[in-house]
């Protein structure tokens, strides 16, 4: 990140200006800040120069598919921070930079209106006059004229009592502040690069399904059409991504059985990540799901309802792919001449071959890859879910996500990496746009407390959108298996209060399905992920109008809709969680209260942060209780609460502060 | 920042392993990372690579007059984190990066070790054989027919038993991993600087004198000579820095007169930061003061004892400077055609030209004051402070220290910035050694912690060196105008252990000189900057005792030579203020206690971190109170504490913690 500039021989050594940091920029411009449509994108840089003088110091910033630079004059904030915001406008990648100038003309004139004596005033007008003919030798046309007019005036002006007023005049200042002279402009090195994601990259709830399982007769196959007819179920929900696991052919070689067992019956469907066979790899449909034609009305019915396709894309090989013997380079091979299967010592996974990303032939791998991506692209499909990411190389994902997102800025990429942090935060910075999390394992207050303002506040927060999950078919918590449908419900307001972007994995979720392979797994008994199950969605107990309330309250909330502004609240019990969510900008709070304990009546005494919130400190508020509709008026910071986890473990509050009016009664905004 | 890829046509996608960040670095490489001669330079990097192979990591530093790198193999601390450190045996500059790889040989020796099936062991070993074969060819003599051999006998090896430790043998290991395959190698994009300074830089103890009141008899203009017969003084009390404010011919034309007066009197001596006379500049000696023989004696004499001479740097013009006739473009002019003084409106500075850094000309001034400062290194000079560096260009300090220090790495540069945070940070950044700071302005208990933290533990720890003054020619605080002599003991104490480089500007600071200008203002009345001074060394009271005693705590002390190690403990008593330095390597800890009010007898009670100060929780321990030499027998966190700022308000206590020996009655070490 060195100034571009030799310091030994100096360029320029009468450039001034300093431009000492500009944020926000990940790993100083190496990653892109990720943004969505609709946001205003806040730059901030520190800038200075030696002495007195005074800077001036320019936002640019420009999509990077144009050349010219658009440009916005940055604000002192004082202690040598400027600030500029601009909107964004359009998907895709833009470059952002920052350029400062010691500027003379702004320099005389501050120094002009702290001038008293009458002989420092004189000089000084003659001083600006010269500068100001300067100017008007850098304009055309009639600012020309009335810059060089002014110059004359302050040159000709004799009393003091003139000068003043002649030499502060706003308005030729700002005509002046048009033609300054750049020569000496210092430019931060770095065009740092942002990422502008659709809105649903920020803010989504998703829903996971196996589509086999979708029938609605019990023991067949399901098929897409029957995830078309699931469609309203989902969207009454209030869904926005309805995620299918692969839906590719399913390998038959060294197929697994029920519950993973080694070998599979003759029954037995297999693992839809176990993929490819002879009916096609990653660009076909499996035949019993349906037809591609199929699969395209599936995406355009669920678009109409509001809801985007996510597709599984697990980068990885059934022994019988067609990719095993059409490309064997792709492959490593074992000393007898077999392919190597995963493996993880003493762990085998015989039935998937991962790619040799080592291959020679490398580049012929990569661009198939991308291409697999671009043929759902061309299906339709905007939002992927991509399968252990962490196991392919990261240089690969860079670049097939920079290319495709340069083609179709509107996709959007899930990172599955339940994995060490710093890889987690790799792939996000590398391009994924959503991440999954830590979440499913977080359970104490004290754990998601600071989970959820690391992510929050972290630096992170620039680059990683954190999407939490309560279950996954891979994730079936002690949480969840323990503590019955009150847990669920926990989680649940959990998952969708806290995180912008969350998701279940259903119909096990809302049936609140909670019986694990074996006592300390978190496998589920008769997994989805190696039979067809069938469920009666209408089965007493369902957390369907829940979750469905739950989405609503998100839709009405804005401050739901963004990972930022959550702040704590203590509870004094370390039971019961308190949070809120703010977003000044919307006027819009929610308090969320969530009981920890499923087995338990809890109570407690919640310190409120008033300031934060927006509350005078005297002043009456009502907290409305979105999930029971029961409103409560509380005053100060120190509110009693209890909950009762048999009914419902959480109140989630919309803050409605009382506004007073002289013409009404009070009432609440 | 970006890696030295081209993202859209990779180099070579098969390079997997990932580098995510090397600390640590100032600004991503842009400026130096600042230790000392005999540090040990530890560098942290975040490796990693996709799935489960294992990594290699070196750390490649080499001093930047060296082509080659040395390596030393980073070792995984666990959640990707690597870590290597290598001794810093020269001053200079230094450079180090980072490069990593995947390596399929410790990837199979590593499987290997956790593979329990005899058929996969069979396997494993006849792929290891062949890549050791392929180890053998990179190597070359008795290395490449000993692992030939291994291969072969791996190759062999038919029963299991036989076959593990022939495969694990750890001696091989070692000499296979001389030889790894590096050609997928990955590389930091920075070459990261570090400059190592002599340890003075880290610890020093500064004392400001004016020369021309060294005389011992009253009304003489003191001389070198005088200073030279000053030095034993200052030696005993134990000073590494003696700090004189320029010693060049002083101005005549609009001298100031005494207490700043527009008007000097016939008699007035003038500021000495009013360089230049028809005498000469910024090359010669007031004559007053003696000749340059004089001053390389005193250079001599001094560092005979221990002592750098600190010559003040002040690049500023009286109007009678050389310089104003011999390079008039140096200067800018006003309409009138006379040269344009300092100032900053409505203030004036009639007597003060400051150079114009944007003349045509800055190449030939810049090497003109490069040459000043060549030429008093010339004389024997090593330190270096710098008067107000924020009014002279960032890039031409940037140039003249790194170019001067590549010649002269022993030199250090003290920038005398009272400024805003940002200005003084890049300061540091861009090569100051140590930096002035707030400290003189940070009273209360709450404001000295928070600083010092910052200080200590911030960003700025990498780069910035405080160096604290508890009064200085300009600064007379008002805790030293109305504390009396407790006060002038208390911020001496905090000077001294809290920063590891200190100063005072005496003798009026062990002569508790206390007397302003007048009220408000931060002036000595009768300042030494405007007139000769008489002072009594051995007048009653003087600290100069106490000042000996707190620099020889200081020697004897590691863990308060360095800004690392410091910690602040509770006292219940906003008045007491306490804190730690501790050097866990030394076995060498420091408790200092301090009342910030000099009027009354203060007691709280302390609570200790003992943990962090390496005594058990339950083992009594003893303070030896450095400065009355009392001894106090304590146990546990919570103890009591009382200082009475009549008689001394501090304790600078010895951590002693008791050691049981079986052969030996207790004691302490």
């Amino acid at each position: 990140m060195a100034e571009s500039r030799d310091r030994d021989q100096p360029a320029d050594g009468r450039a001034r200006a300093v431009i000492d940091a500009v944020r926000p920029a990940v790993d100083g411009g190496r990653f892109a800040v990720k943004r969505c449509v609709g946001d205003r994108m806040t730059v901030e840089a520190d800038c200075f120069t030696d002495g007195h003088d005074q800077l001036r110091v320019m936002l640019r910033w420009r999509p990077e598919t144009e050349k010219a630079w658009r440009e916005l004059e940055m604000q002192p904030l004082g202690n040598d921070l400027w600030r500029a915001s601009f909107p964004l406008e359009a998907l895709g990648r833009y470059r952002y930079t920052v350029t400062a100038w010691v500027d003379h003309f702004l320099t005389w004139r501050t120094e002009f209106a702290r001038r008293t004596e009458a002989e420092d005033l004189r000089v000084a007008a003659r001083v600006g006059a010269a500068q100001i003919a300067q100017i008007a030798a850098r304009a055309s046309g009639k600012a020309r004229r009335r810059l060089a007019d002014w110059a004359q005036a302050l040159r000709a002006a004799e009393a003091i009592e003139a000068l003043r007023p002649v030499a502060l005049d706003e308005e030729l200042a700002a005509l002046a502040s048009k033609y300054p002279d750049r020569g000496l402009a210092v430019h931060w090195p770095a065009e740092l690069p942002l990422d502008v994601d659709p809105v649903l990259a920020r803010c989504s709830a998703w829903y996971e399904m196996f589509p086999r399982s979708a029938s609605r007769a019990p023991g067949r196959h399901g098929t897409l059409r029957d995830v078309e007819a699931r469609l309203d179920y989902v969207a009454e929900m209030g869904f926005d991504v309805l995620y299918l696991p692969p839906v590719h052919p399913i390998g038959r070689e060294r197929r697994k059985g029920r519950n993973n067992a080694l070998l599979a019956g003759p029954g037995d469907v297999g693992s839809p990540w176990a993929i490819g066979a002879r009916e096609g790899g990653h660009h076909a449909l499996h035949p019993e799901l349906g037809t591609l034609e199929d699969f395209r009305r599936l995406v355009a019915r669920a678009r109409a309802l509001g809801i985007e396709l996510a597709l599984d894309i697990a980068f990885q090989c059934a022994p019988d792919h067609p990719y095993v013997g059409e490309h064997p380079q792709w492959f490593r091979r074992r000393p007898d001449g077999s392919v190597q299967y995963a493996e993880n010592p003493p762990k085998k996974y015989q039935d998937i071959y991962p790619f040799n990303f080592e291959s020679g032939d490398w580049r012929a791998l990569w661009d198939e890859l991308k291409g697999v991506l671009e043929f759902w692209i061309g299906e339709g499909v905007r939002v992927f879910r991509v399968d252990n990411p962490h196991t392919k190389p990261f240089a690969f994902w860079e670049w097939a996500i920079e290319t495709v997102k340069r083609a179709h800025p509107e996709v959007i990429f899930l990172s599955e990496a339940f994995t060490r942090p710093k890889v987690m935060h790799r792939l996000a910075k590398l391009g994924f746009g959503q991440s999954y999390t830590y979440f499913a394992w977080r359970n104490t207050r004290h754990e998601l407390t600071e989970y959820f303002l690391e992510l929050a506040h972290g630096p992170g927060r620039e680059y990683l959108r954190p999407n939490v999950w309560p279950n996954t078919p891979d994730i079936l918590t002690e949480a969840l298996q323990y503590g019955g449908r009150p847990a669920f419900m926990a989680r649940l307001v959990l998952a969708a209060t806290l995180a912008a972007n969350y998701g279940i994995y259903g119909p096990v979720y809302e049936l609140c399905e909670s019986e694990a392979r074996e006592p300390g797994s978190e496998e589920y008994l008769d997994s989805e992920k190696y039979q067809l199950r069938h469920w009666d969605l209408e089965r007493p107990g369902s957390l369907r109008p829940f979750v469905a309330l739950l989405n609503r309250i998100r839709r009405e909330n804005p401050a739901l809709q963004s990972d930022q502004g959550l702040r704590f609240f203590d509870t004094g019990n370390e039971q019961l969680i308190c949070y809120a969510k703010i977003a000044p900008a919307h006027g819009n709070a929610v308090v969320a209260l969530v009981s920890l304990d499923p087995h338990h009546v809890h109570s407690g005494w919640v310190e409120l942060d008033l300031a934060a919130l927006g509350i005078a400190p005297d002043a009456p508020f009502q907290m409305h209780d979105l999930l029971s509709g029961a409103r409560y008026l509380w005053q100060g910071a120190r509110n009693f609460v209890q909950l009762d986890p048999q009914r419902v473990p959480a109140h989630v509050f919309r803050v409605r502060t009382r506004v007073h009016r002289e013409q009404d009664f009070d009432y609440f905004l």
